[in-house]
């Protein structure tokens, strides 16, 4: 008897229909059973936001008779489609979640901002290996092509390995041919950051608004970054976590007598 | 001559009416000259969500004759008005950013979840020293006056010490009365997690939705942790940073070998 085949949940920040989910929903397929509960509009940007003063729709999509597997449309956000995946879908922790493939890059501080992955964060509080895959490119035609062997390779090890309670993985892919790929690169967050630059307007009605802008600014040059290994043709892989006290600083703030 | 005074730039994720910011902004009167660019309506469980795909409205409100500084109602998130406040507002970094008096807490985990401390983030991304405060009390009439004298205090040494680059404060107070509060306890993250129970029901046209609800699981009983602090009557300050890498994995994952 060959032993069970993982159930995979997959989401992602760009919506239901989004091109990256169905490149990751095809390679997700190779390798288990698959649930799919993803926003049913685009999500990005929306950090680690969470439904609380508003109801949640969720509704089974009808999928051609060739699709074996189930997809959910939900009113909420990345990290509400997790939480209603396990809890009222599935009733049970699916064995890995995967988010994206994004389109547009959460390298660096981008991770804080990504809804990508806040699904997978959220996973990996509730305990579920998880893994969030982002691509470099912006368009809606993005080839999702070059990155499929790749993804399907780091899910494999996550599935034989596993991972450590509270760290899930942040995997960038560069928009390049398979050729020109180099490889995998295990990385740490570059300390980079977003210059906003605000386009400011005026409405038809006279009242001034917004579009928020930005230049991208990395002044970290480490060569185990995220970002080097990007530029320099590398798929990154980051373990990231959840718990965010800075320890560093613990003996520093107790120096402060804040109780005097 | 006497110093020149902080500029202090005030935020939340509750909304400009809130009654938490308001007592937030007469403690920094005390401490500084200030300003005030919040949200035009709730934001809470916002993360650190960024307005991407909207346009954003930022107005002056019209203050009383006697008030002495200024504030902006902002369409977007926590995180947003940070943004706009520094680019369109100022035009010059703020010396302190303060976000709260956060209605309900975000010890723990629910500071993945916080617009609270996504604001304080933010600043902290930006290189300002920033703090974010929330009271362990949901109710619009909480009680904020046990409060302020501590927040006072944590904000001076602030002022005086600063933060390191990539470092804000989460500071939490429990629903006590002022001679009830023990002191201030500097603590790591307790590893908790929210157990989701979605409340589900069918809307008069026959669709099914849902409610996020959940129950608080803490399985951390670290007496470093910030909810033992919170249980034993003290008000908690967590250091927590926006570099997520899960360094102590990087070795690990090494192993794995994703080259072969």
């Amino acid at each position: 008897m060959s032993p069970k085949k993982p159930l995979i949940l997959v989401t992602n920040d760009d919506g239901i229909t989004a091109p990256g989910i169905r490149a990751l929903i095809e390679v997700m397929k190779e390798l288990g059973e698959v649930i799919v509960v993803a926003p049913d509009s685009p999500q990005s940007g929306m950090g680690h936001a969470i439904t609380l003063n508003d109801t949640l729709f969720c509704d089974e999509l009808k999928l051609t008779e060739t699709d074996k597997h189930k997809e959910y449309s939900c009113s909420g956000t990345p990290a509400d489609c997790v939480k209603i995946a396990t809890q009222e879908i599935l009733h049970r922790k699916p064995d890995l979640c995967v988010s994206g493939i994004n389109h547009g890059s959460n390298s660096s501080i981008n991770v804080i901002y990504s809804g990508t992955m806040s699904a997978a964060v959220e996973a990996g509080i509730e305990g579920i290996p998880a893994i969030g895959f982002s691509l470099n490119d912006y368009s809606l035609h993005a080839d999702f092509e070059p990155s499929k062997a790749y993804i399907k390779s780091i899910t494999q090890h996550v599935i034989k390995n596993g991972l450590p309670k509270g760290v899930v993985l942040n995997v960038n892919i560069p928009k390049l041919t398979e050729a020109e790929i180099k490889g995998v690169k295990i990385c740490r967050q570059a300390k980079a950051r977003w210059e906003e630059e605000f386009d400011k307007r005026t409405s038809p009605q006279g009242r001034d608004y917004y579009w928020l802008t930005g230049e991208f600014i990395n002044e970290d040059h480490g060569e185990d970054t995220d970002e080097w290994a990007l530029a320099h043709n590398y798929i990154s892989v980051v373990p990231i976590q959840f718990d965010l006290t800075a320890h560093h600083f613990i003996q520093d703030l107790n120096s402060w007598d804040l109780n005097d």
